[in-house]
């Protein structure tokens, strides 16, 4: 299985914006395109509904040696087996998600400035989401921070920095160039007519890009 | 500490029940009326939220030696160590919430017939609620089963049952006669102007009742 620090383009799984279609079949179709990493999450789910889902996407990264993270519910990617958790600033925090999850599976932490990315490696997160860099439809409340935090939190924390928010094919250029090497897609993926074609032309950019630099 | 099976009088700490008061005190109060184990339920807060004060109330419990189990969240359970974990019908299956929880911990599972109080039992529930006996606005969607469910259920199973679902000391002497021997309330405390007062009532009653049959 690939490496946290090695993924380039990591697909969030979202139940809201993927629109009522199976999720499996926008997983399969993801990590097709070139995901390198899932994460699932589904805030309206019960927990049964959620891990029983959850089940279903980890079979699909499983056929495929991707990792597969789950969002917030520490007790359920355990349950599941999954690679991870991924924690929101209201989530848990990072001590108590290790204590549950023990070690070897990764953690992530949502950040949102300089002091939130420098404390979340502090206390241990494996990764760092870094956003919302531009506004999205996904977390309308949480307005964005714009590219130029990216290069100061890559240049202040030694972890994967996986910067998210509103990256679509039309800004990726611009999160890269900025500085970013890994990004985290919702809509842009889940929401699109094709996820798959959708997933390979984030990927292609993000390839052409580092080979380049 | 008591054993579950021996408790008679369980009180769900709720925070949307306790009107805006502190949850801590709320606990203190129940258990110096009688509570002979808390659950701490808040569906609407954040993990974070809701594991510190799970922590606040762990520690009141502690000091009176008096169980606290996490409603739903089993993953908060394990990281502040409570007691148990109690499940409703659409939380994680009972296998799940045991590998997660690991061995020496409760689990109980809240059931509405008598085939879900059976199922129970079978996946290895440490106790079943029952219930709602009556129609109550903490769920307001439940309907009720009514006192006639709880002897057919005390019958099919071996594990303690525990009563619940509207009762306060205007019904409890019906439930008690159709078979309970332990129930739990939540706003028949948390709501309650005097809580201290309203659990020692309730007590009052089980424990008499007890002593009569």
């Amino acid at each position: 299985m690939i490496s946290l620090s090695k993924c380039r383009l990591y697909v969030i799984i979202d139940r809201a914006a993927s629109g009522g279609r199976d999720l499996a079949d926008v997983a399969a179709a993801s990590i097709r395109g070139g995901a390198d990493v899932l994460q699932f999450r589904d805030k309206t789910a019960s927990a049964r509904a959620f891990m029983k889902e959850a089940e279903r996407l980890l079979s699909v990264a499983r056929r495929a040696d991707v990792p597969l993270i789950i969002n917030d519910r520490v007790d359920i990617a355990c349950a599941v087996g999954a690679d991870g958790v991924h924690l929101g600033q209201d989530d848990l925090p990072l001590a108590a998600a290790r204590r549950v999850l023990g070690p070897g599976r990764q953690i992530g932490r949502s950040t949102h400035s300089l002091e939130q990315a420098r404390d979340a490696e502090a206390e241990g997160a494996d990764y760092l989401g870094c956003g919302p860099i531009f506004q999205t439809p996904t977390k309308p409340d949480a307005g964005s921070v714009g590219t130029e935090l990216i290069g100061r939190v890559m240049d202040a924390v030694r972890l994967p920095v996986v910067c998210i928010g509103g990256i679509d094919r039309g800004n990726l250029a611009a999160v890269l160039e900025a500085g970013a090497d890994r990004v985290a897609v919702v809509r842009a993926v889940c929401a699109a007519a094709d996820p798959e074609s959708a997933a390979r032309e984030l990927k292609q950019t993000l390839e052409q890009f580092h080979a380049r630099v």
